[in-house]
């Protein structure tokens, strides 16, 4: 039976409402957790371009200490000329690099045709903030028993962002997790506005997990690092960041890419950032600081 | 092969240039154009309720002059707990109504495994502003034989609606009707921000035809009449108006549906605006108007 | 003693509110009359630049039947270093080549000092979208005798916009005319995006009249014809264009301005636009538009 | 004499560019520092309401660890039948809170004829969002001796607000801070939005000091302490947030306004994160805080 709304509003959001779980939702992925005290990043590059790079950033974001590894195989392309990404193939190549470095991967999924073959290679499912109404995926995606990555889309308000979370709730499947990405505004300086007051006000309405997306939010490497460390401070459970071994060579969005120096630099200023405001870097990224401390 | 971009981008809009059709691409939808010289207008209500009201609407907007019967059959909704739209038996009822006033007819599809059982009783087939970038979808409709309403994204620049067009037309399927229905900005007094200069800018860079939807663009019923009249004089080939038996009893959106008597004074109020603009009212609609002009 | 708000907001609009004027406004200018049921066209250069570009202008968009002359000398430009306008000497080049034409001159005023010397030859003062709310420069212009031009900021509610007006009315200014002249959106194709849906509502709201600015709100000039007829039917009482004899000199703004051949073909296609919504082009431009008639 | 644009746009932004300057401005106000490496707090009222309310509000802040106090003595409000402030005595109330508290005051001027009033008791001159524009404010300001704190307007890009800041430096006044208090896009759960990201990309592109305003970009108390302490990390020097001592009884915004007890748990929560980023808050705040730890 469908639970009453409490505020009254027959079609508002109600088992995303913070109300039904105090406590916030724990989403699993493997043996991580999303939505504790800890704060996961998800690292990896724009595109699964061949394995050589696949393989390099998933070591890079490894050892610096990332939770999960992203990388785009089925890519959602404003121009159909544009490189749609590898497809089936570079499900394989993503998956692979993924074990190799013990990292559970991210995809994006565009279409309910793709769930079959995703299923077994990929650990979280992601909804691209075009299909954020694709009401059919969501459908199909509130059936599956894979976590569901669920990105605003580019003029969402908070409000349709929980309905949509809501048809995955309500079809069955709780384990979603929430990503602000920017949304688009007048300003041109920066690709889109990433609107970090509605994480914090997200959180305080949902139980749901919800990770930050600088890379899309801002388009600029230069940015990614100051965002992310303010996603930290206001709330967010997690990152979801792009890095390229060579970002001017990437195939997509080489211009918002980190290099993994960088993002090496991003983990390193994370931790204190999060200590501040009593949270931990996931733990798999305090080993790796571990390690590199004791390493001569 | 694939035709040179003009501009020399190589993911820019090609195909829906209006360079590579000067003249203008027309539609056609039964014995109907879509594009050409005569003004069309698609009518009907928001959703199909049931039988009486879709033929009362069907009978009222053929008797006044439109030229296609508009219905949401597959209702794309932001809360899961809005009424979704009868579905399938929806679809029997709205084709049944087209076929009885003799009105081709326009519906949603939300998904490619709807297709098969719309084909046959749809004569337009309509994406929806929530699904322009749903890739999936693009590619299936890209490969139909039947026209496509393509409506722009809440909050698509012009470049990236023609772009989800040039998915159709790259597709194989060159029979597309664009529809702006507003967009999304700051302002609250109307629902979404009609965007005639895009039409018209539009008209210059596409071959494809043009419709506005006043309805979804406002929000109100009492600013359907004007927009619709300068839609015309702004340079679109038509309009996709919603109209409702008794709009304050609709299951959806009765703000804005217009009465059959308003749409009727539309309709008498359109015909002297295109004149003006050296356009004319679809052939239907001319003699709708001929008939009443006659009558006692 | 102030009027009680209909709506119960104590700070809600009053003195605009159509309900306390039915029959709507008519500002006075000299002979015209704006508001009325005649249509309006104020026409001229972004800047004045010189007497004989300004005389230029002057003799040919008179010529062509416009209403008024409008003409920038103190201009609001983002940059200090952008061209400021030629000041008070270029009051005196418009005002003369206002007067030589028989065509009454709006400028724009930034700032209360210089009402005093624009008051002796300017016929209305326009506020300009930056200063919409400058409330000292409201409550300045709400004690003078001269019309106002109140333009709608960037990003103004269509509320807020008639609560500006409101502290004219509340001054004791009420020969007050409203210009829409686009909002700020996501969208880049344009330069701005004209809100023509806020015109009809506004008309419905206020008793004031409202003119159009389609050269500000789309910053390309072969937009301005297809919006000033958009505008003319849906319910605007004129239209605030700019002209320039060479728009590829023009030191401001160039791009969106007319040549006088292109406001001639406005004009002449304006006629029958307006008379299919039973108004007609304000007595000076019909006259215009016949003595052409009878020219050889 | 002019120096030369760097990127060659002659109406580009030069003594405002991080490269003329590239250690970054300081501006002083009395013995503090605004744009060094500590982070300073403005606080109070949003508008002066009397003289308890804001000698409690200035003993609340200043014990809590605030440098600056800030209130609206004269209002710009959207309705003229909105409480527009005191005024004049509302300044002297507003500066003998200040020097009984040891604290710089921060009021918002509306024209060049509030500033001989002002200048005598008022440090930082704030230039509201609606008057960013307002050149004629802005060149007076170019000349006088005191700091001048620019919001940024609602709709304003990045560029156009360092322009007006270009304004004031050309004017010959370099002791500019600026303030992003948020922008206005289709997000109605909150009142604006908070663009972080300009800030932190606005600290790349200039040298003058930038402070947040979470209050008014928020519109809801619950936002403030999350958006203060991401805004610390994104690279802000500061703050400036409304405090009421009865928010529910407040003239003006209480909405937004955080009680004594909650300002002090932002201070608080500042003073740990701002060390994981390097910066420390400014010394009056340090003291008030060991001040607190001395007592019993």
């Amino acid at each position: 039976m469908r639970p009453t709304s409490l505020d009254g509003d027959p079609a508002g959001p109600i088992r995303v409402a913070r109300s039904t779980h105090p406590s916030g939702t724990r989403v699993r992925v493997g043996s991580l957790e999303v939505g504790g005290p800890a704060f996961v990043v998800a690292a990896g590059p724009c595109a699964v371009e061949n394995t050589a790079q696949t393989e390099a950033v998933a070591e890079a974001v490894a050892g610096a200490g990332a939770s999960l590894l992203r990388g785009g195989v089925f890519k959602p392309r404003t121009s159909p000329y544009a490189f749609q990404g590898l497809g089936e193939p570079g499900l394989t190549i993503l998956s692979r690099a993924g074990r190799r470095y013990g990292l559970p991967v991210v995809a994006e999924v565009l279409d309910p045709a793709q769930l079959e073959t995703m299923l077994d290679r990929v650990d979280v499912l992601q909804v691209g903030a075009r299909n954020m109404q694709n009401f059919s995926l969501l459908r199909a995606l509130g059936k599956v028993k894979a976590p569901v990555l669920l990105k605003r889309a580019f003029s969402a308000t908070l409000e349709e962002w929980l309905l949509a979370a809501e048809y995955l709730l309500d079809g069955g499947n709780d384990q979603v997790i929430l990503c602000e990405r920017g949304i688009r505004t007048f300003e041109r300086a920066t690709r889109n506005t990433l609107d970090l007051a509605s994480v914090a006000l997200a959180k305080q309405r949902t139980h749901l997990p919800i990770l930050v997306d600088p890379s899309h939010a801002t388009g600029m490497r230069e940015l990614v690092i100051p965002m992310s460390l303010a996603a930290a401070v206001a709330g967010a459970d997690g990152l979801l960041v792009e890095v390229h071994p060579q970002p001017e060579h990437a195939l997509c969005d080489g211009r918002q890419a980190l290099t993994p120096a960088q993002f090496g630099e991003l983990m390193e200023r994370l931790g204190p950032v999060l200590q501040a405001v009593g949270r931990t870097l996931q733990g798999r990224a305090r080993e790796a600081q571990a390690d590199r401390a004791v390493s001569p």
